[in-house]
């Protein structure tokens, strides 16, 4: 049984984070979908909780039929770059290719001898979390840029509410 | 949907375990399974890692064909008690009830005002992670105690093999 | 009783804090004051430590004759948002509302499900912290806008030398 | 103005605390009470939170009448011990004595160049914390070795229960 | 025998601070070489771990034959600024002058009554690492800036191609 | 040049110790000390600070005429084992193999792939520093276990004093 890691922030979790995974999943029989910085929330970067993105994700992948085949795990950052890579190693099971689009991320599994693939984003979809963000905190239409299960739990918890409350701030 | 919580240190994870989890699953419609003190691995008491855990987990679960309905979070020790049961619900989804033995768990989640089910272990399932571990150290049979596919898994890593190194030391 | 919670960073503590003060104290017959970044000092914008600040605080509320009706609590920062406001429980006596002007600090004991009230401050006392470290590493008139205690007292530890110290830091 | 520090853990505050706290304030004019330990509760040895007992001195020294004389602050431990006067002179005013019983504590602050002072605790009353808490947890009279008013809020806050739950744990 | 500190982050070594450690050891017996932020690396400011900027400087100071003088000490940085003097001096021997450029840290040790001694630096070498890690990230010359040693082994480690790939970071 | 590590906690240096350095500077041109445990002293398991460990070594290291072959590097404890091996060589230049007769030590840099060398060491020196702390704090003979050059420093810095003061410690 072939693992790989796919790694982002998923803040939120959006369309082009969904084509990645499907991606990722014709190549490996089992997707390790690492929640990075999964200490923040509640900033405007970061706005959503790690449970809150665990949430996004489940339901998203639920309809696809595919939760049998994925982990998600929470891992936080940590400040010494060096011990990323094993910290990570040390939360899931033994994988053996890294799909992500982050440069410090590949730079940082390349470093330690481990295969990683970048996955073929379609340019518009490189910052779409930053795009998500951005209109939801403006009050424009953000919604076709998620799956629709996404979607309906921003709204079930009140996201919206929450980024322009935490915009307020100077 | 209901969610529920179940909280163990799976060191390793035994029948108890599986047992108190199909419990579990006939009250919840989702069980989130929190790996506690995530961050603790080889040492006599924790010699598996937060990883090692949740492949013992996931391998034996998936032979029962549940793993649309849960969910593995390793979770780390906080020194402040007080801040465990907000850690907790910020690396997973909403919750309802949570399943326990352990009467610290069970404290902070009771004073937090969440609802806690006791999980009615057979008495002699309950320090049957120790009796592994004492087992392993010692040379004695213990692979009867825990699911095939765990006793596989621990086979596959040189788990014996780790206990035993580590117990050399004074 | 009723207890009331008044959160700042008070770099340094000056007159709109203490009419904040003033005024929490016609609403609860006692007033914590959580100073918070307690871990920051010798910063641009942090230059006081937690136990300077304290000092200002009580110089000030000691000629008000209120000293029995507060408590001054440091409180750090933490990474996880999420885990602050339990943080802030852990470490003062119950307490019933909040007041702050601060968003996030609103929006974080908000969702917590605790009262806040935001503090009527005259607008020009909004950022009248970061006026008083401009106009004093800018060698301006600055002693008006904190209370003379403040003002006495950061002469005393010579705090117009140390920030234009860490002025002079590229 | 004389500035004195008195250094505790106050599981719970009892009433050779309170003696000790009389002692002290003979001998300066403002007392810094230090509740250390600041991180831990719901501990065998440490059961209740900082707040808590930042709650118990409070009520004892409002009978007394001396709340505009006394600091009350919460410091945690920090593993490095180098660390700890450094962190307790960053969060208080400036001290000129140290008023200790705990061997370590009166080493780090002789090392670092400061007066110390033993308390002239009775025999009795050195151990005493530690006799309440097993008082409690076997269910036997405690009332009278603590102030009354820490005595009525302990039942208040249900302690006795939280202690005896704690226990129970292997 | 006088012993010194020397304090620097150097990212990377560079011909000023070379000078600077060659002033210094005209004033000391022994030089205790501090590489501060010793937990970053990977970052456009901080590329290089600080494993890495031991073995500049050591091979460094191996040509000119004065290892038997300096001692190498990695130390990390430290949320709370009052506690990083504290730390350096728990990890180093006794030492009576601190060498230095850096405003706060000058700020720090004279704060705590260390004799302090900015070094003489020549204009163009003060923000000499900014200028390397510039024109490396660039692609132009940058191997006159620093000791040969040093070039030789960014050469040998790829430190132009790990500066260029973090750089590709939005 | 082929570069070894040295694993210790060096509470105190004694010949055991010295022993093993000299065995291994015949393996390895250069020999990576490393004084684990930084971050503690001031217990009775740990009485001194990492800068006293280094200064006990660098004065023994002196009259071997060996400076310029060593490198003296401390390194905190890590609560997560897995970070361990990664944290070491992230403070330290490349080294190929490591000495030590610690078997979690042992253990972790082996299953990182490491070539790992027990030191032969007599018997009687294996728990030689437990066996000098207890001598001191008994006030017993304990001079001949360690180099003169420790001895004397011991003495210079009161450590048998400190030792006594904490041992006084219920």
């Amino acid at each position: 049984m072939k693992t790989g890691l796919f790694v982002g922030r998923f803040q939120p979790f959006h369309k082009g984070h969904l084509e990645a995974i499907k991606y990722a999943l014709k190549h490996v029989d089992r997707l390790i979908i690492v929640i990075g910085s999964a200490q923040k929330s509640h900033e405007l970067n970061n706005p959503f909780t790690a449970g809150e993105r665990v949430e996004m994700i489940w339901r998203t992948l639920k309809t696809l039929n595919v939760l049998d085949k994925v982990l998600l795990i929470p891992v936080p950052d940590v400040e010494n770059h060096n011990l990323w890579v094993p910290l990570v190693s040390s939360l899931v099971p033994k994988y053996s290719v890294v799909f992500s689009n982050d440069p410090l991320t590949l730079e940082l599994f390349r470093e330690a001898g481990i295969e990683t693939k970048e996955v073929p984003l379609k340019k518009r979809s490189l910052y779409m979390a930053t795009e998500v963000r951005r209109r939801i905190s403006e009050g424009r239409e953000w919604e076709d840029l998620v799956p629709r299960e996404v979607a309906d739990y921003l709204r079930e918890i009140k996201g919206e509410e929450r980024l322009r409350n935490l915009k307020s701030k100077k």
